[in-house]
């Protein structure tokens, strides 16, 4: 081999690194697997194969150094360590939990993978983010009665009849589609289908609300949450979840605007212009060298260190780890809650929310004063690693104050609403069914937030005139004269 | 000549592959073209010069298997075959045709070039494209007298009498600058223009209704289309056309939000933050091995195979030809109208439209059963070629469930719409200028578009609080205050 | 050396050109600075390693030609010539001036550097900046009572009393995460601050107002502006000012959606589609060789040429040097003010706005028609870079139509208000704080921005139904129907 060869291979392997893994030793089963659907689904085949999973095995992960490990498990089965992770070792684990498995050309396959069989190398990251507010986002809408009663004000069905326009069926479908597909719907299966193939007839198992991969989807094994709302199937890339375009599925204006706010930061701006010269791939992150500016995953969840490798923040999939406030108000905003299922909060009224109509925090189910003192150091522990510790603390504090400030501005529209409630007006019995409401209701889901989130990762415009204080204000003037007009001609309901 | 040098050169081609290219034939013509342009107009013939266009010859173009072709006439004239395609070989075809043609330095010039000048080497493009909803989008507006209603009602000039505010001039430059900027405008020659230029002054046509580069321009030719809305002069490259920024120039919130749904997609999500490494210029286009997540093109027009050359897909340039159902409600969902050109269609209450107020729809005009179920065939091909079948069956079978809950919300709102008319609340006369018609217009082009188009490419963001089942059913109970409100003080018109 | 090591190693510094740059003689002080710093903030140490800034030597920087020189000052001080620009040359210059200079480890530094201090190397732009419209934008809002009366009223605290809805204390914190975050704070210095740090307690001065890096800021030392507004820290890379992510931070929709537009352009498909194989870096940016299609800076500010360096456009950083016309109406469209700050314009009705409430410009403190002229040719000199003159001709034409048509529809909407205020409907005493004179505002500030912007950078949707014509229409029936019936019922205020 002369020199030039050797050299333009070496290049070759350089530029195009994946070319080494394909040598790690897969499967028999995988083998198997592969070898048919490489024709019948070759998109998720060839995914797969630029993967991780398909270009190492555990045994070398296992060799890792703690910073640099991606699998948590403190040990794993010896049957898995000889061979790349592939299609069988995802699909047959824990079998007979999962009643979507199936027997597939002599194997008996999950349709699902699941949480739970993540675990069997991801026990830390199952651990953390099974309890958290996303892994229980499913039973937190639709365990809390009050969260319910606006799911179905929403998605169902009315009709016009001569009594006007009336509630008709409610509808999962409607839900599956909508909120559910971000919190993650049931899925269950109900017998079995029979597809046809080129080969022959198959029978599969038939799932009800499926496709579905939102965040706190409950399985067919009973677990909870889709680790693929994150790390998509079936390269798992990490720099898939890294990338702000992840949490952009779901964290959207009108709502909850977090992506639309970075995307105008000064932190979007940089990562949108100098991104494709970062590292969004190693483990663990190091600021500055990899990277010269936050994803949501940096301030949010990834394994910090600095170029030498001291730890700034650890890895977590609780995404309530590094917060000590929850900006998303409800309807004010309040401690993060202690537990990640938080149908079971019941405040001062008895109401299922965090805080009362009136703005008292339902304290026992709230994290206290001391851990919200260690969180916020979780965050700071991020900020400094590029910005002064005088900014970091004046960034962190005018998010207090303005929590404090637009918390007001929903007090003043929850007073005009409970005017309304007195003089009859309007119903109490469903908040969320009449025009006050309803403008109290975007008082506090939609603008409230939207500044909020605008000053929590400086994106000014959502704290202007997109949802910001001029519909804060806006809103409320509309809300007054509608309760005026109407108290005044009697135009109850509606 | 030394190793390290052949392997430099060789890197260099390698990693830019452009300069290869540079050495094709440039004809005569285009060279004199090119000789005065890279000082007049130096972005132009840049942009060119990066193009296939101007890195191969026909006559190589032709000798490519038939799935590799890019050229689709089935001969081409000799005299093209073997140098570049140039300014002059496209800006000189079939002048006669051409009032806009003009000698230019003793060329005679077409300004415009049209879907009939891309004909001669691109003809099954052009042949699906011209009778196509894209190709006939223009007329589809201006020949259909009720859309011409809600065009001049959004676009005419105001003023405000004695009256009140009262309907001025129809302008046609509003016009063309909102809808027929992406329906096109007719283009004509109007005399020409003198134009001062460093050498002398030149005489060039002077064209009206220009710039424009809308799907269904009317060009000077009499052709209908702008291949340009989709290839960008004058690069042409297929990656712009296959890259979703291409469809995002028209496809967006509120009325057709298909782009702003693709961004929070999977599909999206995939594409941003891994398409860096994808191949967007391939052809045909391999799943799994090109590219892992589809682009608007991928499900919609482009010739997909197996990365072992099965075809999934063929090519079409009709982009209703793998659509079964029509979810742009008009204004309910139905199926595909038979031929691109819609002002024909005539509903059973008269009108040019799909479906009547009532929800039935115009069938005659109406692709039947078993050509819907040829085209759902066609997309499930797509699906398939990275989801199993029973994810395929059930993803689609959603639309139609989504589809049918919502046109009961568009029902609804007709139904209310129905009562102001009858009650003589306002006039229907004209659909489209009173408060309670645009709230109805608005459920249907706004609000279910959106819920619909989330559900078909999942964007659940525009299911819910973005436009969907949240202002579907805002809007329906808002259009009952009104109306109540309106017949009992006898508020008639506006 | 072998050859092949020879070749890995050209190769590696071909590829990651950085590596080279690193050799340039860092100054005692910095060196100082960044052995302590690069622990405590590595990320924007890291950061500023990859810049030019880090890997030139003024020395060389002030060899360029004309054309590639990126400092503009006659001269610069010996002392500065010899290293890399680096921490110590940019946080201690003027220390004099600054009210936060404090001592820290035994230098004298700034905390904030300003215009004044780049001012050093980067005279010329900061000339052009500092009188713009950009320079002047805190005081343009905080000087003008009219504007004052706006932000006041959207971003005052409000409380319900038994009188109703009550405007409560003016809040500077809500104004500067919202109007002033990109308009700028003024940042003053109150004492300081002790800040605890791993090695002892180290004492920093305690900034007001502050973080903060709007346009218009006013530091410490009395001067205006924040370069890092869109030459982020500490990178100050050139490519990400000229993409167009940096103006997006502010440009946005519902009042100026120009980033908005430019992302659903033709100019916008083509960068975002083939940007990554475009040159963002090279000064003087050549068209069509470095770029195919423009960013924001391309036509409003930055140096082109053409391929073989005939100059285009000189560079400016005023950002109004371009621009005949001011699309964005207040309220109506008039010709650029002659002065950056704009509060000192007082028009026939004694307002400080560039127009009156019915359309009259205050000529005296605009640019005159000749003036008007050479900004337009300036614009027309970028266009013809790719577009023949007669597209460039009509495209700007079209521009003026617009305005004129939408300025129409500002007039009727503004002739609605004042009948409101004749009739005592409404009270002109503040024009910001009642429903009609909201609609109102929203109809120039919105609607008529949105369709100019369209038209001026070809985004159509905002022209149709994304708060364009549309709104237009929409809001001019809904001001009309709101002003009837509150005539009518003698519903006054509110």
């Amino acid at each position: 081999m002369t020199t030039t060869s050797r050299v333009l291979i070496l290049l070759s392997l350089a530029l195009w690194p994946g070319l080494v893994s394909s040598q790690s030793p897969v499967s028999e089963e995988t083998t198997e697997c592969v070898d048919c659907h490489i024709s019948v689904t070759p998109g998720i085949v060839k995914d797969w194969q630029t993967s991780r999973h398909a270009g190492t095995t555990l045994a070398s992960a296992l060799k890792k150094s703690r910073l640099e490990r991606r699998v948590s498990a403190e040990s794993i089965p010896l049957e898995y360590r000889d061979h790349t992770v592939g299609c069988y070792e995802c699909h047959s684990q824990n079998g007979a939990d999962h009643t979507d498995n199936f027997e597939h050309f002599g194997y008996d396959i999950n349709v699902i993978v699941t949480p739970n069989d993540c675990r069997t190398c991801h026990a830390q990251e199952v651990a953390q983010y099974t309890p958290s507010k996303k892994g229980q986002a499913l039973d937190n809408l639709r365990n809390n009665p009050i969260y319910q009663l606006l799911v179905n004000d929403i998605t169902r069905l009315k009709e016009v009849t001569k009594a006007g326009v009336v509630p008709s069926h409610i509808s999962e479908h409607n839900k599956g589609q909508s909120c559910y597909a971000c919190h993650g719907t049931e899925v269950k299966v109900e017998g079995t289908l029979t597809i046809e193939t080129e080969f022959d007839d198959i029978e599969v198992p038939n799932l009800t609300n499926w496709p579905n991969q939102g965040v706190g989807r409950i399985n067919p094994d009973g677990s909870k949450g889709a680790c693929t709302a994150c790390h998509p199937r079936h390269s798992f890339a990490i720099e898939i979840a890294r990338k702000p375009y992840t949490c952009g599925q779901c964290h959207l204006e009108p709502d909850v605007p977090a992506y639309n706010v970075y995307k105008e930061s000064k932190h979007g701006n940089i990562i949108y212009s100098k991104g494709a010269a970062m590292d969004f791939k190693r483990v663990p992150w190091r600021v500055g060298e990899d990277f010269q500016a936050p994803t949501c995953a940096t301030c949010h969840n990834s394994l910090l260190t600095t170029p030498d490798g001291k730890v700034l923040a650890e890895r977590s999939h609780d995404f309530g780890a590094r917060l000590w406030v929850r900006i998303f108000g409800l309807p004010y905003t309040h401690a993060q809650p202690k537990e990640g299922g938080t149908w079971t909060i019941s405040n001062a009224d008895d109401l299922p929310l965090p805080t009362t109509f009136a703005g008292v925090p339902a304290s026992e189910f709230l994290i206290d004063a001391k851990e919200q003192s260690i969180r916020r150091g979780r965050m700071k522990g991020v900020c400094t690693g590029c910005h002064a510790t005088s900014w970091a603390d004046k960034f962190l504090t005018r998010i207090d104050s303005t929590n404090a400030n637009v918390d007001r501005m929903i007090l003043a529209a929850t007073q005009l609403l409970q005017q309304a409630w007195d003089r009859k007006v309007e119903d109490p019995a469903d908040p969320f069914d009449e025009t006050l409401e309803m403008m109290w209701l975007r008082q506090w889901v939609f603008y409230a937030n939207s500044v909020r989130y605008a000053t929590a990762m400086s994106g000014p415009d959502y704290a202007a005139f997109k949802n910001g204080w001029f519909d804060l204000a806006e809103n409320l003037r509309a809300m007054e004269t509608e309760l005026r007009v109407r108290a005044k001609k009697k135009v109850f309901r509606r």
